[in-house]
């Protein structure tokens, strides 16, 4: 189901009675960009640290719009043992709310843009149908903003409403303010004896005489008549008086402050779908989810924290439960049985042998998938395979139980394992950011930090390191790389101190008769 | 006419035709932003030096881009005495061209999105068809590597052919290869000798496999024979050699060559335009301009120079002959009977007395445009109508004459005046940009530098300077702006220093029962 601008805000209900129904929520992202300095090689080095890989995205990926989200609802229908699932794909855009609402700048990269165009992609869908949203904190400012107009209205404000006994004491007025404020006085008596008029307009005046007007009206008519400021065509700001009794003034002050909480619940928009996500507590799973997470989070909840602990805690307050599909495919028992974890290519393996393809429909009144007519890359889609796939490693597993079960629930205590591990992608040592606890700390002895002339390609370190066996190569930059030798025992090289040291090596480049020198520092990463 | 990557190619010559035959052309961009740090009131502050504004717009706006350029080309018919335009609407997107090409990275503005969203903007047009485009650096790379790899192609390149003569002498062929290379000759002389077979693929080898066989081949048969790398589906690269006679590979040749000329002009793309309008050395007209022309240059020229007199070369070569019409409505005469000069607005004035609409026609087979039915914010429509107002104003010009004459050509004397002078939006005393020569420095010995709390609003300045009569006040920042005295000898201030001193002023602030001091720094900018 496509949700955008329009229909966001009567198809909200549908959505949450999904989420809660759901046993299990499937959710995919589509950004205006990846990386806005390193290519994505130098992004994703093979030895990077789980600190320096969050650093890396923080700092490079942040930028750009995560624009379309998928959410699909998974929900298990025991007596006809199949799933029941809900596709939502949102369309995301921070149209400015008023103007004092945040203008937010993202970055776009041609090629991610350029690549989403030939999916297809509908990008006046985001640009002008988009759902806006805010952050806790400018949910919180907007919400500060409401509460301090309403405040101010109890005495001076504009577009608001006299509440009796707000000014206990009469207003001082400036000597040169006096003779208009009796004037507009006199006026409003006469509105007040007159039993025709409803109502009457003030010849526009100054912001200072408006507050002078709400401020004098509220101690002299204490039990309350209906003040408002309006703007001409030519914006000017002119008072409008009625007469109203309690009732009627009671009535317009609520559908005044209940207007305000849907303009205040239209700001915050798609965030209460995300909202609605965390609070449910429900299973969360994503393919390769690491920068949905990181997005989600960045964009809808608060700017991301400085150091990755601090990333762990809001994560767990987010999304207490999450499972990455790619991790669990590169995970035993699948490991041995799936060579490549890609969505699309792993959603096409576990429809074979030993696998089964998972009985899954659409809800009434939800439009279907077809996994034939492939819709990859759009954000609605894909959460719907990533939901297929779990279902399929999910059931598997019960394959390994006496008596073997067909059907492993996502409550399962088979599938705990998998949970909070996010896969790390490209990541040779380390398969996962371990979102419960301290990181895995592999040891990197045999791992060489090297660096050399600009022109060395990959195999010239291959060349270079040829005594050493098989060797892989992670580029840092255009004059370094980590070199991790096979077999750490094979390290035969004279380490000082305790975490580098130098070593030269003699080698002839390519068919060039110069010799080089290249440094070499053993790094224990 | 609506312009995009699919129809450009088969549309530039009736671009070029259009340019070279116009009296004067029009020009209009639109842009994914316009701030991407101060608000705008502080990116055009009114005291501002034309260098200190060139300095922010491009600090602050050429991270955007301009994806949507319009131009109007204006010819005028003397025996139907009326104007014949031609209107073109480009949509403008860095595709990337190969792996090899820029990956653009621009920053989209939400409030501008937003604003061209409402007009109805297509975003489907510039990021699905966007036409490509290369500044000249990209454009110089772009020919290298084509050459490059041609002369590679000499001896050994993917791709390419062979042509005779190129390698006197025999190749060095390391030991452990000779055995494949030896091989590789048999084959090809036995494919020689065989009239059945034309042609002969060899197994997928490595880069510097290919390069030895390429080597070998062209010193071997130096009357040439067809050697051609092509990739398999696996993405392995393999040769296949073909007998080929003189004819037949000379022709193949200039067919690639005409193919690699062709790829390169559509990577140059849109620029062609751009450099159409520079070599045609018409009269470019536009409306408030000076972002159009930075962002033109900085787009598919070169990055904008580091300072102002930089610039205004550059200018001078891409435009020779810039017109301003914002900058013209600001003048004398017509500065006393235009009130507004927004474009809209100075488009509905100059219908009216005593200014006469001009004679303006659609050429043959181009769409035409109701200026009743506004489409403004279209980039071909605002260059359209810019179009007409310089016909209008030019127009007027001429009723000065003895006798009067209704047409004022583009290359009349009396428009000269208004050459190469850029509308300086908001700046209080320095109309417009002199991009022939050095700016005008008017007296500010009058503006003072004024630093307060960040609480003071406009209204504390004016009570600040009661005693010196009507201000002028432009904000810097939350704490400090400049205040511009009405007349100059009022200011009674004790100057100590040659250029700035302070002075204490005493006040009450609002109600408040407190004073404060502030400083004002009398700042002769």
């Amino acid at each position: 189901m496509e949700v955008i601008r329009s229909n966001f805000k009567d198809n909200l209900s549908k959505v949450c009675e999904a989420i809660e129904e759901a046993d299990f929520l499937a959710i995919d992202g589509e950004f205006s960009g990846i990386s806005d300095g390193p290519s994505v090689s130098a992004l994703t080095n093979g030895f990077d640290t789980p600190e320096e890989r969050y650093q890396k995205l923080k700092k490079h990926s942040m930028d750009f719009l995560l624009f379309q989200f998928g959410l699909c609802t998974f929900k298990y229908d025991h007596t006809e043992d199949k799933y029941i699932m809900k596709s939502f794909n949102f369309y995301i855009f921070p149209k400015p709310f008023n103007r004092s609402s945040p203008d937010v700048k993202f970055v776009c990269q041609s090629s991610s843009i350029d690549f989403l165009a030939n999916q297809g992609f509908d990008f006046n869908k985001v640009f002008r149908n988009g759902i806006p949203y805010l952050n806790q904190e400018e949910e919180r400012q907007l919400r500060e903003q409401y509460d301090e107009k309403r405040s101010q209205a109890n005495g001076a404000g504009s577009l608001s409403y006299i509440s009796p006994n707000t000014t206990k004491c009469p207003v001082t007025i400036p000597e040169d303010q006096k003779k208009f404020i009796e004037k507009v006085v006199e006026q409003i008596e006469e509105l007040l004896k007159n039993e025709e008029n409803e109502s009457l307009e003030l010849e526009p005046c100054t912001g200072f005489q408006r507050k002078l007007i709400y401020q004098t009206l509220s101690w002299k008519y204490p039990k309350g008549i209906h003040v408002e400021t309006l703007e001409s065509d030519k914006k000017e700001r002119y008072i409008v008086i009625s007469k109203v009794d309690d009732e009627e003034r009671k009535r317009r002050e609520q559908q005044k402050q209940a207007k305000e909480q849907e303009e205040l619940n239209d700001a915050v928009g798609f965030s209460r779908v995300v909202h609605a996500i965390a609070n449910s507590g429900k299973l969360v799973i994503g393919h390769n989810m690491l920068l949905d997470v990181m997005h989600t989070i960045h964009q809808f909840y608060c700017p991301l924290p400085d150091d990755l602990s601090e990333f762990k805690e809001v994560t767990s307050c987010v999304f207490p439960r999450l499972l990455d599909t790619k991790l669990m495919a590169s995970t035993q028992p699948f490991k041995e049985i799936i060579n490549n974890t890609s969505l699309a290519e792993l959603e096409k393996r576990l429809k074979e042998v030993p696998f089964s393809p998972p009985k899954v429909e659409s809800a009434e009144g939800f439009p279907s998938y077809d996994t034939s007519s492939e819709q990859l890359h759009e954000a609605g889609y894909d959460a719907y395979i990533t939901g297929l796939c779990f279902i399929s490693m999910a059931n598997f597993l019960g394959s390994f139980l006496s008596p073997p079960k067909n059907h492993v629930s996502a409550r399962s205590k088979l599938i705990e394992p998998f949970f909070n591990k996010l896969f790390l992608m490209r990541v040779m040592d380390i398969p996962y950011l371990n979102l419960e606890g301290p990181d895995l700390q592999p040891k990197r002895d045999h791992v060489l930090h090297v660096t050399f002339p600009k022109e060395w390609k990959t195999s010239d370190l291959y060349q270079l390191f040829s005594a050493f066996g098989n060797i892989q190569v992670s580029w840092i930059d255009d004059t370094s790389a980590f070199v991790s030798l096979s077999q750490p025992e094979q390290v035969q090289i004279d380490i000082r101190g305790t975490d580098a040291c130098l070593i030269s090596f003699h080698l002839q480049v390519k068919a060039a008769v110069e010799s080089l020198f290249v440094c070499c520092r053993a790094h224990v990463k």
